[in-house]
């Protein structure tokens, strides 16, 4: 099952919660003989890293990366590389209110009814925290992705007006450059699902869609066809409506895809919600708190961009004996 | 790697091209003991029928199933369930004309440019017509599903007008009723991520949301959070905007989600392609074609959204010892 | 899950019962482009054909294999190659009289007691003729090892005395010849484990071992270690005690390992047993059986160090970038 | 693919080099609301530990595991289990001789040409140190399955005479009692199958037999097989020839199995080999090295035992609706 497993050739495992020892990965599958550069690694942490902008929450998290196998004198050596990240700013007692009360739309009351018990501080293991590992392997999958020119891009298209003690959702479009024509592969691991899949385990995503997208429901086939032309070099399509795949697999165009999130649940009001016996309850959320996914997320979607990326460079090996 | 599966613990394989000898599927995993309705099967798969309105195509398919294994007077045994639909309508002769051109927006090119040789006879693994197995797995999963009062629903909520020898694409809603707390696993398996998954392996489909979806990306965390409250039997939320996910896994709440389909490629109009050198060179496709994958895609929704939620069922049991 | 299918690279999904109306594979993964003889295919189906020496039961089965998907013009497309071999001399009637009674050693009692349903006639699932489809895989298999001069093969080096009316067991030496240093994984996929699970899963097979096996038990590392030397073109090992694997990764020696087979448990004896009320129960099997798994097992056992042998190889090409 | 992965339900992820900063693992599957006895884990550990009798090397290592996530309160939450258990004693100086030359029927020389690229200190991956997380694993399943009244034993039943500066091999069996009927699935995950796999993934492992195993090969049917009987209760067998597996399915009776082990290369007398470039050369072995696996692979067999039967039975839970 692995549910907390992602990737089949490049694959992630990562374990955590928000205010548990640590969080962290193990990748099975990192190709062997890969110089990587850790400054990357911690580059694409700290853009994840709070009190960046005024929108993000004060929490200090140095979120220093601890490598612990899998590389021998910097290099990768084909072995499992695992990481941890200590949850050194973890405080249990700060969250004793939510102990025994359901904080709305969050995880806490899902969790508790799957499997009868729940870490509920910090949220637990349903945290963006627990996020971080995927930055990780997503710094380690763009840095063998640039040996082969492919690079990464995400920007921020839509973005709620802040307001007082409010939190509000954005819209972030992700761009893969450079993509090989072939990755994907037929029926079920076709590379729109599979990113699809990568981009809906963010926490808050709520929407997905590539090319036109839902756009596309309002066109007319002449309208969102892709015309084949020869560019003098090599086949390409005049336009790009598809987003860069057809038929599940890249054509070759740039990959471009659209990520809906919902505002971060954690509001500053009181809210009326119920506690663990089905009492109503109202529910003060304390401390100071992110008001938007954004910019923290741009990081998750490049780096799950990334790593199904390289999975499906890696898989494509098999194709042909 | 097994991109031709899709499941875990109901775990459906697929095979088969459009104008091969036949298509079909083995599902692994189904509960043994369950006495199976064909005629239930039969429904789905008429539903998917051609001819049935002025918006499809007059390819005559009758669409017989033939089972293979796994069943025992009528029971599922636990083994491998097999079954087969012959393509009897099949002339290769017809596709000459696309042998060694690529149709705009079909995965003519992708799979030549993947594999250097493909089945171009009707569009060959790239066909809607091969995921009629999935019609097939999920007309078994809704049979289960419903001995759990567990019910899917499909309706179209947009659709393109129609127009003279030009196709249309749409917006169809899914519904799942009844579901039980719990399903989903936590970071890479959520719910939701699977259902992305699952409904962007739907040939044509270019966007997936959930609950609130792109529209969330507007809202407020005050407007779009779901409040907690007690009905007198057990904890449910005031509203739905989660649309019946929260944190990855199912709160008890309907499961709605949306799936936007672009329009068909093949339109009746001359277009301008390259061939396989690269060439340049008109394409006018034959024969009577779709408009819209409305309603043809309505069971293929429902069948992925069954498969989906069976096997988080059944999954879920491995939760506790 | 996917019990019923193996291989990860190249892999083989299996279905059918005994005396069902057929039984097949699906083989998803294997490599593009490749030109198979389907006459190779029917020469390793003949071998396993009853009625070849009078160690065999004497039922026809003729094992014309049909292919339904994944070959265009004779040749690999990528796409899941389907194929059925049908079940035509099947009299289920012959079986009334173990329906409600277990045979000693055979999988009735198992069978029964995991699902609550099983279907009997002729061993269902449980019967050695579900394995058939792993000889059409394993020729596959072959043929594209043998583009890579690797050469799989198999002979019997122990086999009961025939007897009267009784059974005997029997041990098959295998050996896999040209085998590229480096195949096998770290840890749990070495390509001695995978062999072993390989070799286990065929009916009947009791033991596995690889180079030495039991017999290193009784050395000492002086006389079971394999210098290594360098012959003028590459490094190699002096002698083969290791059997060709070394830390689960093959070494460049041919892989030779052994599989133990008990005696087939239809005797022809009466028996003692019990019927599905525990009530005690004298058995006497009807029909003619085989006396020994040898040779019907030889295919077999080439067949799937074929699949494992391939799978890696496949696999072994994701190790660098 | 996973190839540092076990298990299914219940699935182990290791990492970590013998002289890395860490070795550890994930478990991802536990089931939740488990109360975990961390003594017993301990336990299991120092089992393992070295210098508990002379054939041991004296190498100290403390072995202490500490836990980073899935518990809380001393409590499984269902969510991954990681855990590491640091390198303390670890001089890569030490190994500078071995930098370059291959040490006789070691993984030196495999993981060399399969990844261009090894950690060479203390066998790198490759050192049965890295099996440690297993017995962690192990640890916790063997105390789920107490839950169950499943146990696990095992006990050495032929072993070399130590030599001066030698080594010898080892067989070992194993015993599961009190196993549930139905555990293990049909075709390719057949209980004895998966054991097999399990037990040839532990280092020096030559050969696994189930049964009467590879002595089967000499018995006739009427000699090997298991009468059933009524004792009162439940349906039995009246002796286990099948080892407790019949159809790849426990039956009930105990499962009873074997493990041959050849001897610890690392003998104390100079070797001839040849170094990275094919040069020949003397290599002589540094420090004090065990002279046989047992008794440090008792517990390793146990562990992977235990992990396999939980792994079924956690399985064995989907196979009804």
């Amino acid at each position: 099952m692995n549910s907390n497993s992602f990737g089949t050739a490049f694959c992630l495992t990562t374990f955590g919660e928000s205010h548990g020892a640590a969080i962290g990965g193990v990748i099975d599958g990192c190709p062997a003989g890969v110089l990587l550069d850790k400054s990357l690694i911690e580059r694409e942490l700290s853009r994840r890293k709070p009190g960046q902008d005024n929108t993000m929450s004060a929490r200090k998290e140095p979120d220093e990366v601890e490598f612990l196998s899998g590389l021998f004198e910097g290099k990768t050596t084909g072995t499992p590389i695992a990481f941890l990240i200590r949850n050194k700013d973890a405080k249990t007692s700060d969250y004793e209110n939510i102990k025994n009360v359901f904080r709305p739309s969050h995880a806490d009351f899902t969790y508790q009814m799957k499997y009868g018990i729940r870490d509920y501080a910090g949220g637990g293991r349903g945290s963006a925290r627990t996020l971080l590992p995927c930055v990780v392997a997503g710094a380690i999958a763009k840095q063998i992705l640039a040996t082969q020119d492919i690079e990464i891009q995400s920007n921020v298209i839509q973005i709620g007006e802040e307001r007082e003690k409010d939190t509000v959702g954005a819209i972030v479009q992700g761009t893969i450059k450079n993509v090989p024509v072939g990755l994907g592969e037929p029926a079920f691991q076709k590379f729109n699902a599979v990113l699809a899949h990568a981009m809906m385990t963010i926490n808050a995503a709520k929407g997905f869609e590539i090319g036109e997208g839902f756009n596309a429901a309002s066109m007319r086939g002449s309208e969102c066809n892709d015309e084949f032309i020869f560019d003098g070099e090599r086949i390409r399509t005049k336009t790009n409506h598809s987003g860069g795949v057809q038929g599940g697999i890249t054509n070759g165009e740039d990959v471009v895809f659209r990520v809906a999130f919902k505002p971060i649940p954690s509001v500053m009001f009181p809210q009326q919600t119920v506690d663990i016996q089905g009492n109503a309850t109202t529910l003060e959320i304390q401390g100071r708190h992110d008001v938007c996914v954004v910019p923290r997320v741009l990081p998750m979607v490049e780096a799950m961009a990334a790593m199904v990326t390289l999975d499906f460079i890696l898989l494509k090996k098999c194709n042909k004996i």
